[in-house]
């Protein structure tokens, strides 16, 4: 019969590549912890409402619906905020707050495949709940900060753009852009470094109403400064939040990761406040992460008036820069040490093995009886770093040989030090 | 607007629930890791015809169904070994053989709920391919004991039962069982600890077809050891491999945990030959694990004949079984350390909560300017070992106080000896 493949879209994960996804995820788990955060998940799919509520994204187009036994309407969940919503907004007053989660999510979206997109996704979100000063902003932005330098990318590599929303509604409406069109204003900003300038250029006439008001919005949006984009409305409040937050961020060291960016403004129309992205500097791939505040997401889901603000990270883009920069892990051995059965008996390498394992020592033996030459060619397939010779000519004096894989140095030890032998070898 | 609750069948898993998953799931690694098995995943959906194909089984009137925007029939998996199947047949010779592969699935079945039972769950599964000897079955069993005790559960919890396809086969024909009858009788079999003896036993002669015959079985089936259960058959040659078996697991020093049990079956249609099952002791549960081999199924998906073994744990039954026993984690620290503010300004909290991240300690500071007292609950709520106090008295002096929550003890420090002064008390 034909081999089926993994439907379009979606990746299998041999163990090299798993090496890569455990590796990221690994880390995203240290710095979660070192910045204060606790994991939460849950479940994979959502009822469709959770989705639909709060309407007018482009996500909602491309839900993964299905109607289950029950004939309950269900979508494979898209992002996780909507989750993490529901579940603040089902705990109510019982949630101590601050909460600050983070989650490691397998997400879908049906999106047409290009470069740095799959239809499934993992994604590590952090969120901190019940904070409405920019504090909780800056110290999210640290994370995402520390999350790239922990996986080895440092300043030269990425920058953490920072713009806000609230900022953007001051400027646009002080430039006659209706408080109506600043949807579509947003939806076009968040294009800017996604179509050609020609293409933005249109759309950005299209979305204001008037090429008068396009020209003014234009000169606003080229500002390379916070300083440069409020020079013709200095008194808009919102820029004094951003220099509040901007101070905060050199508090914590960030002087050299983030930096305001105008262009900047968040697909998702739930956001309230300050918006963030991280880029890779060479602007060649898509964005590796971004949040922002979404101070009424929770009460959307019936919970108390809740502030918050998070980001999330994928794990495409960021692998890709990882590979790009030549920073992923190698293989590790599949075993730390392979038992040769030199006899045709496997039982002293059955008890070898088991000895090490028990000890805390990985192991394996050859579960075919084949030649020894064979054997080695197997502990050489799972990489292991030592080989034991089990029987032979030590068979019955308690002794084996041990073959470090790296050197080739070898020696005999007694099996009752087997373990530890290995242990200060390793 | 109402709060919206998760699917029914399916957990919201908030820190606190997390922290049992997660400690399984961090064991379960730790043991595959040790017993030399490496880490893959596949995708959460699959072509419909992955699960149809090899009909036949209850799971399959369970799946989770739907048709993507492309018209394209998928299912959620239900199971991960065709996913395994499918991947190992994609790489066909490429794929270094024995292959020892495990994996930690989210998994969804569409079941009437029920205690131990839920309709979005996680496995884990182990599985060797490429080996026909019994070594690989006794390899995989000694995983599994390894993974029950790796999470503190000992040989007076829980008993691996053993039994195998070909010798039920052999004794089935033996009694008069006509082969085109044997699917069934494995069934009902199967239901023997599931359902009353009463009900059984009607099951029985109905899938036998008569009551002569179903009498024979009983006979059969009531035995306690192999050698009862061959007294009127000895010669049946599935009765050598078991023995075969058994002395393999005897070298592994597994004669504690594992016993052979005629009434274990497999309710899964691919099971070929060994299949064994974990139970707790009491039998208050239902069975942790259950594997056995599969020889047929890679063949089936369009790859070489592949002898293979394998069993999957599930996470539901295994967290009972933990509470139970009163084995469970306790909920970590959210941070090591909490930098309280005792000036307004929070500068110098911030400076020393990304200095201890920086240094590798777990850290956060009130993100909200509150009095003392109030910083302190935050503490406490976020469970922190250590706090320590910015800014008052020691103010400009470089040097600040710590305090050990657990004994109360309060001493003051060199800010940059803090994080060497805490990773030392922790």
């Amino acid at each position: 019969m034909a081999v089926l493949s993994a439907p379009k879209g979606t990746r299998d994960f041999y163990p090299e590549d798993m090496a890569l996804r455990r590796h990221i995820f690994c880390s995203w788990r240290r710095t979660c912890r070192r910045y204060g955060f606790e994991e939460f998940d849950a479940p994979l799919f959502e009822h469709l409402e959770l989705y639909t509520r709060k309407s007018g994204d482009e996500i909602e187009r491309q839900l993964y619906t299905f109607t289950d036994k029950g004939g309950r309407d269900m979508a494979l969940r898209p992002e996780m905020t909507p989750s993490l919503a529901r579940m603040a907004a089902a705990k109510g007053q019982a949630l101590k707050r601050p909460v600050r989660w983070f989650s490691i999510p397998r997400l879908f979206r049906y999106e047409k495949m290009q470069r740095g997109r799959l239809r499934e996704f993992f994604q590590l979100n952090m969120d901190i709940l019940g904070v409405a000063e920019k504090t909780a902003d800056a110290d999210l932005i640290a994370a995402v900060v520390g999350m790239m330098t922990d996986l080895g990318l440092e300043s030269q590599d990425f920058s953490v753009l920072i713009s806000s929303r609230d900022l953007l509604e001051q400027l646009f409406r002080s430039v006659g852009v209706p408080a109506e069109r600043l949807g579509a204003v947003y939806q076009t900003l968040d294009k800017k470094y996604k179509v050609a300038p020609e293409v933005f250029e249109k759309m950005l006439v299209d979305s204001v109403g008037d090429s008068v008001r396009a020209a003014r919005l234009r000169k606003i949006l080229s500002a390379e400064t916070l300083d440069q984009a409020v020079a013709e409305a200095p008194d808009v409040p919102a820029a004094e939040d951003l220099r509040t937050l901007l101070d905060l961020l050199d508090s914590y060291g960030m002087r050299d990761y983030v930096r305001f960016d105008i262009g900047i403004v968040r697909g998702l129309a739930y956001y309230t406040g300050i918006v963030f992205e991280v880029f890779d500097k060479q602007r060649s791939l898509r964005a590796v992460a971004g949040g922002g505040r979404y101070d009424r997401l929770v009460a959307l889901y019936g919970g108390a008036d809740t502030p918050a603000v998070g980001f999330a990270a994928g794990d495409v883009v960021l692998g890709e820069l990882l590979k790009n920069k030549g920073i992923v892990p190698l293989l590790e051995p599949r075993s730390t040490t392979f038992v040769v059965s030199v006899d045709k008996d496997v039982t002293l390498a059955v008890e070898i093995t088991q000895l090490l394992r028990n000890a805390g020592v990985s192991a394996e033996y050859s579960l075919r009886q084949v030649a020894v030459g064979k054997q080695l060619k197997q502990a050489n397939a799972a990489r292991c770093t030592f080989v034991v010779f089990a029987g032979g000519e030590e068979e019955g004096s308690g002794r084996v040989k041990l073959k470090d894989m790296r050197s080739g140095e070898e020696r005999v030890t007694d099996v009752a030090n087997l373990a530890r032998t290995i242990g200060e070898l390793e």
